[in-house]
């Protein structure tokens, strides 16, 4: 077997860090060598540094690894990044000066026209962007996105739908879970028995980010989708699993089978490529008239696969669905990594 | 002081039962003196059928009360009615048909082209059509129904909007509380952690209802609203209140002051004939960016006010807001309780 | 009406801050003229500088009270401190100092020797310890306490029967609510579907202010109770209201109807000088065999009565029972206001 | 590879049931062939019959399987059985008269006097028992039981210390997750911000379950252990999970690293004979001060480890510690599987 590609993980701590190093632990391409957080955490072991709040166990080895200081000297040229945006900004062009891979999961250079924003199933073709971005140019470094969690599962769902029958419009209202807001993130007394009907900036980044998906590459940028989309977005008491009530009006008028096949047979580069984190089936149509649910359905395709369900008539446009996607697995980490995968797939990595 | 009126309770023992038993205890026209259940609590004093699952206790004379046989015979003429919709179907038109005014919080008639499907602050013109029932020109009885709800909150959010701009579309995603379901209800192993995104025939419902509440009386019938409706409902882990993501496009263009101001002006019948139930204000614009929230707004105007909050332009429809409701004060006891009151001032209750 | 004396809080931004403010709206003797929190808070108007997290609104006068410097100076005499306990250690000493009555929530001072800690129906007498504090002596300031939000509900069950049969054996474990641990507090991560089986130093809190409320005052200080307490502490995910399963063991047997007596007929000074916020009944035994429930029974006696029930013979104590009781109010503000009642009752508050 | 034994199961499509089918997915010696239920079930493929409450899919083979009549006709010789306390004590009888192995997790027969109640790690050997009993001379039948939930966790833990230390007393306090009372279960309207100190006739279960299990086999019947025991049992917010704090004296002093040692050293003849669920080690001690946790606890070894941990002096026994088992594994399908796995290694299942 090949050597495994030394990955670093800027963010570490965090909840999407965890997640970050629960999905490498036994991953056949990449292995974490280097592990960076804030300040406070550094030169301590892992283990120590980080409240873990997953349910699978610190991998050994990365337990006793100390936390680096955040600077690009000591990193590996592969970077995978959670850090909140303020913090983003600053570090993740550092580091794609000094020649790293920066695949971000931070929204900060997200709409930034020469970052690429992508989902292999969708849009794969936009990482030529990189070459666009003047640290590539200058150290061979540079950064690709993965969207919102909250934007990730919808597009997903959107996407079979935007290739067959082309959308016009899109309205979503979304119901998020708390480990979107990352650890300790929102406060108990906050949502216990309660529904909070804001998320700050997140209306905009899944408005934007869609489009952007969805959008077409157009030399050194990309010419947005040109649907009309509303999002609200709400924060309600679950742990994992983001829903959505979707509605949608099509160009090209399709039939409830027609639309529940595009989901179901939708297959791209990853699953052609059978990338390592790609799940078979990106998409799931579930019949049951009461699904998908986050507590039973979010770990579908191993936290990767969109869920969709409850397909039916909509009186002011044309269909209504409900979409359901793990928030940090394909909504976070495991979209980077996808990511990861197809840069390497393409010989991205060196 | 003048005597109160005595009133009766069909399904005194469910969810909704208690409320009506709950708000009628100080009330200052009503006092129940007749509780009807399902033949297994006949006979049984209240406080030993009902599984009572309110956080102020049960009223002293009321827990003593012997459960009678859910038969016209021996009930006063004031029903007030919280049975299930198929119990309703047989029941109500039973004791309308005896003479009784039977105040209902059930769906079996709501759509019934003779049946008022009323909120005093929206349409409280339509009980005319009690006139027209049959059982009305027999005995003088009636049936009097009150909105789902979910239905009840968004049409008193409308309602303004519909009479200052005229409404075209209207959207709405629920985000519904377990205490509409009734006790027991939703198992803890449905939605701990959960959302439902199914709640039977409640979309069916919030649609064609708010169609009725906002349409117009002519002759022997209600001609529904033109205004092109959608609703999508989903269950979430909060006790009580129901929480609603709307979009709504409207004929006469309006300012977001003009919106706001529509809504926190609203005054209608209740107010003005100063309604023991009605609230000072039926709908409150809430300015804080994350409210209304269920836990902490629902109890405005001792639950029987609608909160209002986050109002914002929309890019697919003109705008956006998210609208709370207490949904077994407002949604339901208290919804039949105002229709009562209205009856009463209109010399309805003989 | 006499002028009701004004009153300072210490630490008002706080979820017992807030209490304070919302019990202290209407209350007959006291009125908040002063409000102070940490240096971030300072200057601002209180509405702006505290997340309010109680579900009636701000009162209108506190909503725009300017917060001021936690200092001495412009302070009223009469302190209601709700401050973290490295702050109080370092603060109320100085409150004290300058002549002000420090009526503290805080566990920072608690277990020192002449600091009272005071239940007012359980040992108001051991108010008599401010004379021998040397703040007294030099400005006639003073320090009072009231106990852990823990150990103020068991005691309120337990003294009955240390009066009554004299207490050999206590054992103790809780199930908290979030609130008990502050805002933001408890992430929802860590409690949302759990139980945490921790809260740090809790344990320790309860068993000696256990033994100090039920002590003895012996001139300059209190000599515990002698009877043995252990004490384990949970974190539920329950919004308001500390429940307990409690075993004891008694130097005089005693059968259940006498035990119930002892619970149902218990009254103190509280009750007798009839002080504003003192419950009509202490202590309530509740006979169905499935309460006290903290969603239910929490706010009895407007949140100062303690529930108790499930009275059973224990196979290795002698008894078994569960006891809730409201953790912000009668295990924090309420408390302190029950304490400043009897303070201004006995002439101690000038 | 030899051949798997065809298993049936009774009450397959409750919580317990469906638990079963499970964890039989992958068994390298069983294999379902016989599902049945209520007769309301009976006839229908089992994934239209069963309600499935869990997160992985229903195994192909067994979603098609037709529901059978709870008939020990047309029965395997292997029975679980997940049935109803008073179904189970009509049915087990009849199937164990008809010569098959009931392998139960009902409370039914647990105290029958031979009956064994087991756990495999801990009274192995009290499954001789099962040739005292009269299905078994008749026609080879039997039954063999395994503990309450709430016992299973609690004497996987008390086990070791009872073998080193000799246990005196026990006193036990559980938080218990809802999935212990089955589906539909607890009711969201009694749980959800709420505990429950209530669990019918369960105490009294754990009292007994626990001297029996630790008692010794004397010819036909057991001697239950001599300790005192005393429990006291809660519902929590929790979906899987129960949590219990406990407290213990030991006749034999013992340091905490003798305890610890004596938990994390554990093995027994399920290990010793690599039974396919039995996990590597039954008990494991978690260091963190607050672990273990119900939500991130509950799946260690597969859900069939039980956690410990807070080990500390206890001021009126010796020691406090808190125990996490999972309910519907190690609390039920599993104890019943590893059971069966004990029966088969022994030669017992033909």
């Amino acid at each position: 077997m090949a050597k495994k590609l030394p990955v670093g993980i800027l963010g570490a701590t965090g909840i999407v860090g965890q997640r970050f190093i629960q999905m490498l632990e036994h991953h056949p391409w990449f292995e974490v060598s280097w592990l960076a957080a804030s300040d406070r955490s550094e030169g301590r072991p892992y283990a120590e540094a980080a409240r873990w709040r997953l349910k699978t166990a610190i991998p050994a080895g990365v337990a006793k690894m100390k936390v680096s200081p955040a600077k690009p000297e000591s990193a590996p040229k592969i970077i995978f990044a959670a850090l909140d945006a303020a913090i983003a900004r600053e570090l993740e062009p550092q580091f794609a000066d000094s020649g790293c891979a920066v695949v971000s999961n931070s929204s900060a250079l997200r709409m930034q026209a020469d970052v690429p924003l992508v989902i292999p199933e969708v849009n794969g073709d936009h990482i030529q962007l990189i070459a666009k971005q003047s640290w590539y140019s200058k150290s061979g470094g540079y950064v690709v996105t993965n969207p919102n969690c909250s934007a990730i599962g919808l597009v997903l769902a959107l996407a079979p739908l935007h290739r067959a029958f082309t959308l016009e419009t899109v309205m979503a209202v979304t119901m998020q879970a708390v480990s979107g807001a990352g650890y300790p993130g929102v406060a108990s007394l906050d949502i216990l028995g309660n529904v909070i009907p804001y998320i700050a900036k997140e209306e905009e980044k899944m408005e934007e980010e869609t489009q952007k998906l969805l959008g077409t590459l157009k030399g050194s940028h990309i010419d947005p989708a040109p649907f009309a989309m509303s999002a609200q977005c709400n924060r309600v008491p679950v742990e994992d699993g983001h829903t959505e009530s979707v509605a949608v009006r099509l160009k090209k008028k399709a039939s409830a089978e027609e639309i529940i096949a595009a989901w179901n047979d939708f297959r791209a580069e990853p699953q052609k490529l059978r990338l390592p984190s790609a799940p078979d089936q990106p998409v799931v149509y579930m019949t049951a008239p009461d699904r998908p649910q986050p507590r039973f359905d979010c770990d579908l395709g191993a936290g990767m696969t969109t869920a969709v369900g409850r397909l039916r008539k909509c009186t002011v446009l044309d269909w209504k669905f409900t979409v359901l996607s793990h928030n940090t697995i394909r909504g976070a980490a495991g979209a980077a990594l996808l990511n990861a995968e197809l840069l390497k797939a393409k010989g991205c990595l060196g």
